[in-house]
């Protein structure tokens, strides 16, 4: 349900407009150094500060992580650290609106069918700032396979139809500046794993990674290797590309994979108000990096 | 491990050219009958038989399954439902020569890494042939979706470079005579499926959907609603679409997903003898039925 | 590690001297009423306000449930609960000499060989301060309880070789004042659960009741039905007692167990300062209750 | 469900009447050699060969392990173990009586009200001959630990009110000859388990022992180091005694838990035909050192 992982686990919790938003990190190793530093930068990268298209909130609120526990002096007990970020910048208010309706292309009325009740405080459980919990265990996970050597970078390789990265922000300031919104492709490449990661069977490495990946708001594919543009090459052309696994456990080669992600249909294009952001591809970058982090470490686990 | 969902569970055992390959089903609740010749004709479409392509063993063995627990009199009793399907055709002498070699494109090298020993009989667990047992779990899955109204339905609908099903053998064929292999696509929609079902953060459906279909062998992207293809699409012409999924809950309509198979790297071309297909994505397809049908019938177990 | 249950999910963390200790609830359904007067009332119940031989640290700390996340005007929204509780009376200067040294009977010395640090203030997790987290993820589960007709009671039965309850507090007392400690036997009774909870093999009711119980500190052992006094009488003479449980099955009747606690270890006898208990099985009678309704709502959801 | 462990997982299968019993066994690494004769030899002890007062069945009934995958030269590949004993000495016919009536003091009406089936043929599931799958499944994980130093020996101290060994074949041959049935205490130590074995919170090592001694059929009760007789002792008294174990965590000395077993409930004398044992708690040993190896060998996974 909220909880990722089966050795490192994550459990996230918090609404976007509640006290706050957090999560509980159980089995991370003791005696780890937790670059304090590193989770605000993340934090900010999530955030879009300093980004074409991004939403006001995610500029204007500091995402504060407060410790409750499992660390002590900036290293790690062993025991299960809490962290929580509470929501200084909600305005319920501004969703008002939203008690008695649903917005097109947004989760609002599958949640009031699924649980008979719903938080509209703009979005709940199903808004992006869920995702800050995310990063916050992603860095953790990140500095834990550094010291193992395992780097891990994502990167916007495609915006609408454009793949020059020099012209990406022109591109999304055009769809923003039309009220409209506009999907991308992150790229992701993982270095420096280990030969031997991944379970034959069911827990293929790919399929691990596809898992974590498409849990983020807004992710409507998965691909490595090869992928979807592979099917018109012959084997005799493709058999050499493993795309760093085999038989779903990694050969100790780079892994490069590519998801997909639609843009927000909250537009106000489409008569949605609110903060909006005209291209989540460009904040879901560090997303990515720290669901495949989280996914990483709990298999090395 | 080898072990897929949480409620309804399906473990997986045997390897290619050992006594048996088979499974165990645990939570199946009692009392479903057990529709035994579906199960043989599934099968049957597994292996290939009068398909282009297909391996010779695949269509010489007959699959015969064999129930050792948890079903009396054809209905399942409650308990865990074991079965296994013996190795007729096994040809440990074939693979002789991969006993102190790796194939290019297989799995060889990194399960020797990973545990140290290898079976070298045609791949052990990592052969297409672990998929029967898939199969057969599968179809007991779908027998009790069908009972609650809901169908899962795969197809072929790309092959190499051709998106013409009626031109879809004949380009195999090509494939085949010049000892080559090619890729394709896999189609499969899900209707019936009652609003509700997936989890808001880390077990969206389309999560758990990427998950069971990218363990399946050979396969190297997954995409639903929008797609990859939808990255050219700005939010306001398309956020009408939710793929049959809102914030990782299914909302009552069809869900169409597709995923890609990239060719066997065996290849008569490449310089590896034994049994192979011209089109694995051929064999894929009920394979992609059972997995759908696992990962469903778990969560709403 | 820290995280109980599988559907009905309850991740526990704290150190009892460090920022807060708290705990987040995964899986309770959506609009359940929290009644937050009886979790009050059962947290002064756990601190033994108004009990002879409670440690100071019990009586003179309320401890204050502070909700992050997943209630709405008092109601479950069917997203995690989060909440915490500070630690206000934290006093890591009473530990100062324990940064040196491990106190006998404590779990001080296998903390520091298992994870190469540790919380020195107090125990850390190992202090019995964590069960406050449980009592309140026990009010939860037991509210659910009653509006199920599920009712659980604990009481305690014995204190050292007293099995008169009206005798209780002089016992305990004449303990206190020599600077020693006492065990006790808590017996807990379930009545209303409905026949078919637990599984026939792994999971029988038993062994998940005696797990969640044997889970709490100082309880050295577990009994239900006939328990260890049965070990004389014939079959024939007791083949009538089911303990309310057939084969790891409820049956329908009332289910009573019994479980014994050891006295404190740190005693002003042993030269151990500090703020302890002269009967610990005095406070664990709520706790015991907690564990027993957390095991049994996972068991029913 | 039938699933035992997180890492090294054991799934059991098999109704006591139908084609067979067996297991999975997932998670155990490659290379372990298995001597199979040590599985035949702790097989006969469960069956009771030579033992005084165990039903027919269990000495007539050799227990021939068939070995379906996961081992190739009597070497453990690291792939899933999976392997079945034949029922050969079924007797479906001699339960024909209990197709339409329950016994006293056995589950057959529980699984009729938790199924809506059940298997009447001998206790299906319930029967104690499911207990042969776990003696195999615990003749490998104490094969595996035993390379790891650790050993587990169990052995009875208790029948009826006799504590003389010497004396308990007279016991049970006495209530054998009324028709009758007797319980009694086994003991267990585990000798060489290093110290850090075990969670600090619900994973406590007293408690997962306690859970999977109390999966065993008939047993009653758990208790470890100072046990239900501490209660009289102050704490001035025991504080030293750790029964090997610290806030739920090894301490590297001995561990010694004691569990107690009924009487079974089908005698003569309570007119229950069929097979029985007059003292199940004899054939209860070997069981229980297989219970205790396997969580060990799960927890050092």
């Amino acid at each position: 349900m909220n909880v990722f992982g089966e050795k490192w686990t994550f459990t996230s919790f918090g609404e976007s407009h509640g006290a706050a938003i957090g999560g509980v990190l159980d089995g991370v190793p003791a005696g780890l150094h937790i670059d304090m530093e590193m989770i605000r930068s993340e934090l900010d990268r999530r955030a879009g500060k300093g980004m074409t298209g991004a939403s006001p909130r995610a500029k204007n609120e500091p995402d504060e992580v407060e410790w409750l526990s499992g660390v002590i002096d900036g290293r790690t007990l062993g025991t299960p650290i809490a962290f929580i970020i509470r929501n200084k910048d909600a305005r319920p208010e501004d969703y008002e609106w939203l008690k008695h309706s649903y917005r097109v292309g947004h989760a609002d009325k599958v949640y009031e069918l699924k649980y008979g009740i719903r938080d509209w405080r703009g979005g709940g459980r199903a808004s992006a700032r869920e995702t800050a919990a995310r990063v916050v265990a992603g860095c953790i996970a990140k500095q834990d396979l550094a010291q193992k050597g395992i780097e891990i970078h994502a990167r916007l390789v495609q915006v609408g139809a454009e793949t020059d990265p020099t012209k990406f922000n022109e591109t999304i300031a055009a769809y923003q500046q039309e009220g409209d919104s506009i999907g991308g492709i992150v790229e992701c490449t993982i270095s420096g794993l280990p030969t031997g990661v991944g379970e034959p069977i069911f827990n293929k490495l790919q399929a691990e990674l596809a898992f974590a990946v498409m849990s983020i708001n807004a992710c409507k594919g998965f691909e490595y290797g090869t992928g979807f543009g592979g099917v018109t090459q012959p084997g005799s052309a493709i058999n050499h590309i493993s795309g760093g696994i085999a038989g779903g456990i990694s050969d100790g080669t780079d892994i490069t994979f590519r998801c997909v992600f639609k843009p927000t249909p909250s537009t106000l294009k489409a008569g949605i108000k609110g903060r909006h952001d005209a291209c989540v591809a460009t904040r879901a970058v560090p997303v990515v990096e720290a669901m495949t982090a989280i996914v990483l470490i709990d298999l090395l686990s």
